[in-house]
């Protein structure tokens, strides 16, 4: 069993150095990055949507060319345990989800999926032998065409120093930048 | 001259294979983040919150324990270069700016930071030495609490089957989820 080119326990050791802990989000996430590519073209440039930003974001920063900050992983929060691979030109891609029917074969991981028990009340152990066996099982496929808004990219326009905090931000924001416009509150000074 | 673990080199070596490219953007926010730690206590567990979704949110999940899936970093598009990373409880840290007066000493860094060139008329060479003998150089550093959303961890409410979508989402977004709500238009099937 590969998770793309790494065994199930490389891959298990990566995640717990990036994200901190052998996260069972994250290691599912891996099952089904991998899922999705077995469903796209072997040649091709694709960007990915994450549907929460619970974990799944991790397994695709480990596994595909998309991170956050290099702009090719969006990460939109409806909420669902989803992923799309897409073609950045065409929008064409693949989605791969929980399918819930699917979970009722492994009790241990349909209780984790939907918070049924505590993490305490959890079995860690059965969990991760069932997350192991279940695999990419647990998942479907669809071919999708994503929203426009995730192919078009808004030509970056002019950046001018912020007359308020006298940092630099997107002219398109305004007269000033979205903190000093107070459109987001982020923080205090301290002492 | 170190970024956190790294020597220069080696962060610049991490940079491409997470990133994806050498991107200026990311190896200024390495020394960001290095600079953020240089002001904080040895010891605590620090959240981080990036201003930008671009390149900054790369250098800090290559040099923090936070990455988007951990949720232990919040992307916040105002914007701004600037990052904080802030202690989980208190919300009390460092913010870390781009400081837009120090930029004036280095004139190929203030030309790529606030666009002035194309990327073709830039010298790429000129660029990265400038960013490399300017360091952290160019940043500000404040002492901030962050706003109560960026502490206060909303309890993870039930999940439930979405009965159009048949997905597993949470229950608090409404009867349906936010992509079968009409919320999020994602993507449309394909064949």
């Amino acid at each position: 069993m590969k998770i793309r080119n790494y065994t199930f326990e490389e891959f298990v050791k990566r995640v717990k150095e990036f994200h901190g802990y052998e996260a069972p989000g994250v290691i599912i996430g891996g099952f089904m990055v991998d899922l999705a590519y077995h469903h796209l073209p072997k040649e091709g440039l694709f960007d990915a949507l994450s549907e929460t930003p619970k974990c799944l974001p991790d397994a695709i920063q480990l596994l595909t060319p998309c991170t956050v900050g290099n702009g090719w992983l969006t990460v939109v929060n409806v909420g669902r345990y989803a992923l799309t691979l897409y073609d950045k030109e065409s929008g064409k891609g693949v989605r791969v989800f929980v399918d819930t029917e699917k979970l009722e074969a492994w009790p241990e991981l349909k209780t984790w999926f939907f918070k049924l028990k505590t993490k305490k009340e959890q079995d860690a152990d059965l969990l991760s032998t069932q997350i192991r066996e279940a695999g990419s099982g647990i998942c479907g496929v669809r071919k999708v065409e994503v929203a426009e808004r995730f192919i078009k990219r808004r030509p970056r326009g002019s950046l001018a120093v912020c007359p308020k905090c006298r940092e630099g931000y997107p002219l398109d924001d305004g007269p000033l930048c979205l903190a000093c416009s107070g459109k987001e509150l982020l923080y205090f000074p301290s002492k």
